[in-house]
C-alpha cells in the first residue's frame, strides 16, 4: 500500500443520495413488502410485478446496503483465513471448520491463498485489514509473520495455526506434533521393528515430528542409525525418492514413519514395486490422516492432523474476542493428534 | 430478509468523522509515511515507533477505510462462491480456479457452504446480495435456485456451474458429461466387454452420465441388460453396496461404469474383496478424475471433470462483465471432459 492511496482511503467519503427502498416502490407502483420479496427472492413473485420492481431498481440505481451498515457498525461481518493452497485437503477442511465455527453468528469466510509465498502472504494480510475483516486466521509460510503481528496491533484479533507468538491479540491453535511422533514410533518398537527409519521434511521443516521420533527412540533406549534418516519435500514423489534410497541400503529398514502421508503413500509405491509386503517386509506410518489414507492399499495407519477442529476452534476463539467475551492476553491452544490404527503398521 | 431490516439498510448512514493516516502521524509524533509502514507491516518499523504508532490509532479509533471505499464505489471487491461443501475436492479446486482467475483484478473469494441445502443456498444468495457482492457463482443443489434468478434480476452477474437457464445476468459454465461418459462406455466395449454394467446416481440424479452410457452402447449395437444397472448414493459405501448386488447376480457384469469416482473406488474394494482381479476379471472406469483417482490400486480409468477449469472459467465470464466488456445475454460454456486411461480398465 502507498501512502498515497492510505491517505486516499481516509478522506471523508463523498456520500451519494442514497435510493430507499420506499422509493422503488412506489415508482414500480407495489408495495415495500413486495419490492423486498422480489429482491430477496424469497417468495415467488408474478411476472409482471417482477419486472415492474426490476425496471424501478435498475432505473433509480437501487443497491443493497451492507456496505453502509458496515459503516455505520465498524464490523464487516467478515473472517479472513489466509492459507497455502485450498487445494490441499487439509486447508480447505480446516477453512470448512472455521466456517461453521462463525457462520451461526453471521460471519462469512473469505479466503486467501498465498502458495506458500511469504509475499503474497503479506499482501493479503494488508487486503483484508483494508477491508475492514473482523478477524484474521493465518496459516502462515513461516512460524509467524510480521504482518500478522502487524494486523493484530492494528486492533485486528488474528489466530494463528501452528508456531507461537506472543502478543496480546494473538491468539494459537496448534496440535501436538512431538506426541502424535512419538505415538508412532512407539508403536512400530512396540510391533517388534528392528531398524527404523524416518522419511522427514525437507530441512528446517516439520522439526517436532523428528523430535516426536527422536523421543521415542531414546525412551526405548534405542540408538537412531543416521542412515536410515531420508528427506521428502512433503510430495508423493519426494516419499517415493526417499523410499527408493532407504531400500537401496544393504541393510534396509523394516519399518519406516513418514513426516506426512503423501510421502507414505509414496513409500507404499515404492514397497509395493518392490515387491514388498506392508506390513510384513515393511511397515509403514504417516501423518495427518488425509483422505488418501484410506484409499491407499494397505490403508494407511497415521497420525490425524485434526483439520476441522483446528479451524473450529480457531473461529471459537476469534468469536470469543468479536463478542467481548475474552479481552485478555494471547492464548494457546493445542489439540491433541492421536494414532489411528490401520493395516499399514 | 425481512422488510424492517431492508429499510433499516437503506437510511441515510449517520456518518462518523472519519480519522485520518494524518492525525495518528501528528499524535505519535512521526510521518503519515512511517503510519503506513506500521499498519501494513511492510518495513519493520523500530519498536518505540511501533509502539507509539500503535498508542495513537487505538487513542483515536482509527480504522482503514476500505468500507467507505466501497461506498464511494459501490463495489464491494468481492465474489462469492457458493458450494455444496467445500471439503468436497471437486469444489475446493473450483473454488481455487475462480479465486485464481479474480485475485488479478482485485476480487476477494467469499465462500458459503450449503451442505445441499436449499433452504441454506437461498439465505446465502441474501447474504451475499446484502454484502453487496460484485459477482456470483452458484454450484446449485438443483439445477437453477429461484434465488439466484432472483439476485441476477437485480444486478448482480451470477455465473451457475452446470445446468441451463435463461437470462440476460446468468451465464453456464458446464461440462460435457455425455460426450464423456460416452467415452468411457465406448472404451469398456473396445476391450471386449461382453456384459457391461452401470452403477449410478440416486434417481433423478446424474442424468446426463447415464444418457451418455446409454447413446454408446446403442451406437455399438448393444442392448442394455437392466439387471445390470445399479444405484448408488455417490459416496464410496454406495459404490460398495451397489458393487455388491451387481456381483452377487448369476451373470455378474465384466465392466462397469461407475458415475463417479468414489462410488468407482468403493466397487474395486468390493472387487479386491471378491479375489477379482481389476480389469482382467472385471474393468471399471470411474468419472470426475478426483486425486484418489491416482492413489486407489489400481490407478482409476476415469473421465476427467475439469474443476479448477471451470472455476477459472467461471471467473473470466464474471470479469467481463464486471469490467463491461460484456452486456449481453447469458452465455454457456461446455468445457471438454476427456477420457484417463490408467489401470483399472
Amino acid at each position: 500500500m502507498t501512502e498515497q492511496t492510505t491517505e486516499g482511503a481516509v478522506d471523508v467519503v463523498p456520500e451519494q443520495p442514497r435510493v430507499t427502498i420506499a422509493q422503488v416502490a412506489r415508482l414500480a407502483g407495489v408495495s415495500p413488502t413486495t419490492v423486498s420479496h422480489v429482491l430477496s427472492g424469497k417468495r415467488i413473485v408474478g411476472a409482471t410485478t417482477r419486472v415492474a420492481v426490476q425496471d424501478a431498481v435498475r432505473t433509480l440505481g437501487y443497491r443493497p446496503n451492507h456496505v453502509a451498515r458496515s459503516l455505520r457498525t465498524r464490523r464487516s461481518q467478515m473472517v479472513a483465513v489466509i492459507v497455502p493452497d485450498l487445494t490441499k485437503p487439509y486447508y480447505s477442511v480446516l477453512t470448512r471448520g472455521l466456517a461453521d465455527a462463525t457462520v451461526g453468528a453471521a460471519y462469512g469466510t473469505y479466503v486467501c491463498n498465498t502458495d506458500g509465498s511469504a509475499e503474497r502472504e503479506t499482501g493479503f494480510l494488508q487486503n483484508v485489514l483494508d477491508r475492514g475483516v473482523d478477524g484474521i486466521v493465518l496459516a502462515s509460510v513461516d512460524a509467524v509473520s510480521a504482518a500478522a503481528i502487524s494486523a493484530a496491533d492494528f486492533g485486528t484479533p488474528v489466530v494463528c495455526i501452528g508456531g507461537s507468538i506472543d502478543h496480546p491479540r494473538v491468539d494459537v491453535v496448534t496440535i501436538d506434533e512431538p506426541a502424535g511422533s512419538r505415538a508412532a514410533t512407539l508403536h512400530l518398537i512396540g510391533r517388534g521393528a528392528e531398524r527404523i527409519g524416518m522419511i522427514q521434511g525437507p530441512p528446517e521443516s516439520g522439526l517436532l515430528r523428528v523430535e516426536g521420533f527422536f523421543k521415542a527412540m531414546a525412551e526405548a533406549g534405542r540408538s537412531v542409525d543416521e542412515s536410515l534418516l531420508a528427506k521428502g519435500d512433503w510430495t508423493r514423489q519426494g516419499g517415493r525418492d526417499a523410499m527408493t534410497a532407504l531400500m537401496g541400503l544393504a541393510a534396509p529398514p523394516d519399518a519406516v514413519f513418514c513426516a506426512n502421508d503423501l510421502m507414505a503413500i509414496g513409500a507404499i509405491d515404492v514397497a509395493r514395486e518392490l515387491g514388498l509386503r506392508v506390513p510384513a517386509d515393511v511397515a509403514i506410518v504417516g501423518f495427518d490422516d488425509v483422505d488418501a489414507a484410506t484409499i491407499v492399499t494397505p490403508a494407511l495407519t497415521t497420525v490425524r492432523n485434526p483439520a476441522y477442529e483446528t479451524g473450529r476452534k480457531a473461529g471459537e476463539l476469534l468469536l470469543s474476542r468479536l463478542r467481548g467475551e475474552y479481552r485478555e492476553t494471547g492464548r494457546t491452544v493445542v489439540l491433541d493428534c492421536p494414532l489411528v490404527l490401520r493395516e499399514s503398521a
